[in-house]
């Protein structure tokens, strides 16, 4: 049996990490649960920002690359996303986006190892590493892009791959089991480079436990960081001096500001930055990271699978018509749920006109994200209960909501 | 003879660029010629940059991708950009850092054509420009660098050649005839990629006029878009559909929201795009290249000429032991004017702290920036009165001045 909204405001009551509502921005009357395509704003980060900007940069003017730090902001905020994904400071850096540092994990992977010629991935990856994979293989001769079904794939992987996989899927909600795949993949001779763009402040992630060489990740989902946040890359630190980035800007080099002429790679992590980093989208990044430091991410992780599994019981105990398309199990999912519904695109058009955000995925899937910092259990309730007078009153054949956005 | 304090304020009183100092927040006490390294703070920044994250992120959420048409930004900004540098408004966009432009313009240039397979450069270009090059041949041993001094650089240009060249040199501030070099390359069969860092906004660009075919530029020098702003690249239209960006991320799919498996480059320059567009910096970018709407592009560059001009005019006057590395001639030249001194990094080091902030360059270089926006001609009278002092005290037996800091 589905809680009622009494024991739901109980769980919300004692909730260990119920005071982080606060520190978000939330607008009045909406329930967010798209904080997996992008979070929430917190409190800190305007008047934060405000700062960076009017002292730092207006005032400091160009001595605030030494004086404000900027200059160690990629590695500084870079060790603080390490001690929410189980890395070690200095194996985690922030720089570029997502799909720059895809392009650099992989070319770097393939290029250390002259017999490695396949990127192995599977179907239905996010769209974008599956463009920046087969960008490198349209690029270079040498190079394939492999895509293996999940349930056949590690055994497709051998001495020459690299494979490509994103922890938990974007659509699905899936999540692949990431030890039990970096083992069978390094026991058949390869390398994989995950992507935790919707991972990262939602599930439980120990990469040095896990033993991942390499990885990605945004900053603008669970993480909080604005809008096109810069990303993060990890290399652990044993094979951080045996790969080449392909992107040499000048902040890889190891003395940059020498401006020498030859080029020589920065001895750790750095020589994965590029160009100049931005500071105020820095700056941004910083204050999302800065509230899951208060926060243990053990009880993150479970507040999330508790969440989703609130929302689900709900949603099946009151909804009909919608296929479910993310695990039961807790353990094989991130922390959003997805259902298919021959209707999505109009269905998710009038959550959002009542105030329930979620997002529409092609195909004809809908999807809620629970952020563990500021979503609350009445907020499942109440989703779920949207979603039911939302199909149950066929909200489909309302052509308002018919009409695609661009974006969605 | 050299103008009188008198005279440098009867310019300022008719020049018609005067109103735009007030536009921008440069604190109290400071002559600030290191606009070419970072940009000033517009006064309308900090309030814009709050209004987008409260209102846009904070309240609109994800919405705000279609209803502040975020996603537009990236040609929004890059069609201002192109009206400052004599290009269509189409032929432009702002996506992640110099650096990563270069690279994708470069690889993109050579994968065009098979026969191309040599980067020509000339020594002491700016670091990440030579890094980049050189990255790209470590990778592809097809691929060779080729530094050649700029007096019998174009004389080795060939059909296999992409030049690239920096518009404005960042140390001396030698200027490039950018017509000139792009039909002699042309005539020989090579292509030029142009560095406009040190140009845009400083000095008459007309790319159309000059037949320019591909460049990268600075978002964070005189554009004023604050530290580590995204950069923008420029495409000739009848090039746009013949190239292939290497960097294929989601957002240069030709339909990214379709989240198709399949690999189709956007028609025009998206294809360029790469990750999601850090919407934050874009915003304080946008809020630098506002100001230069209002101005006309002319008198910026007379300004930048006139402000060089009587700077070098009163420190030749003034000032002994200094060599002067920029040319003489306005049109050979950018916005900024270099000399070299044997105690150069003692030398700015002074000046700072007597409120003269400049920069120093290796080797023994010191440099000063003009801005046409908000250098005034007494900034520029006052300056050399500041360095003759310094240099009239021999400030480098000071060891205060003589440590280091890592930048510079």
């Amino acid at each position: 049996v589905a809680p009622s909204l009494a024991e739901c405001e109980a769980h919300d009551a004692a909730d260990p990490l119920a005071e982080f509502r606060d520190r978000f921005a939330l607008p009045e009357g909406i329930i967010y649960l798209d904080g997996n395509s992008l979070g929430a704003l917190p409190r800190a980060t305007a008047g934060h920002l405000t700062r960076v900007v009017e002292a730092e940069w207006g005032t400091g003017l160009v001595r605030s690359w030494n004086e404000a730090e900027w200059i160690d902001a990629p590695r500084r905020v870079g060790a603080k996303i390490a001690r929410l994904i189980g890395a070690d400071s200095d194996e985690v850096l922030v720089a570029d986006s997502t799909s720059v540092n895809l392009y650099k994990l992989l070319r770097a992977a393939l290029s250390a190892d002259p017999a490695r010629h396949t990127i192995l991935t599977e179907p239905g990856n996010f769209p974008t590493d599956l463009y920046i994979a087969k960008g490198i293989a349209a690029d270079d001769p040498g190079v394939r892009v492999h895509t293996v079904p999940r349930e056949a794939l590690v055994d497709a992987a051998g001495p020459g791959t690299v494979v490509l996989l994103t922890h938990v899927h974007y659509r699905t909600g899936e999540r692949f089991d990431m030890a039990a795949v970096n083992s069978v993949v390094r026991g058949r001779g390869g390398i994989v480079v995950w992507d935790l763009s919707h991972s990262v402040g939602a599930v439980d992630l120990d990469l040095a436990a896990a033993r991942t060489e390499l990885a990605v990740g945004s900053g603008y989902k669970y993480l909080n960081g604005g809008p096109g946040a810069p990303a993060f890359v990890y290399v652990a630190r044993d094979l951080q001096a045996r790969l080449r980035s392909p992107l040499t800007g000048w902040l890889s080099h190891a003395q940059p500001f020498a401006f020498s002429d030859d080029y020589v790679p920065a001895p750790g992590l750095d020589r994965f930055q590029c160009g100049t980093p931005p500071i105020l989208s820095l700056a941004a990044l910083e204050c999302g990271v800065d509230l899951y430091l208060e926060a243990d991410m053990a009880l993150v992780a479970a507040k999330g699978q508790a969440l989703c599994d609130l929302f689900l019981e709900r949603v099946e105990r009151l909804c009909t018509g919608l296929e479910l398309v993310t695990p039961r199990d807790p353990q094989a999912r991130g922390s959003h749920i997805s259902f298919r519904h021959p209707h999505a695109y109009a269905v998710m058009q009038a959550l959002i006109a009542r105030g329930v955000i979620g997002d529409f995925r092609e195909p004809e899937v809908i999807r809620f994200g629970f952020a563990p910092l500021y979503n609350s259990f009445t907020d499942a309730w109440r989703a779920a209960e949207v979603l039911a007078e939302v199909l149950a009153s066929r909200a489909w054949d309302d052509s308002a909501f018919q009409v695609r956005s661009r974006v969605t």
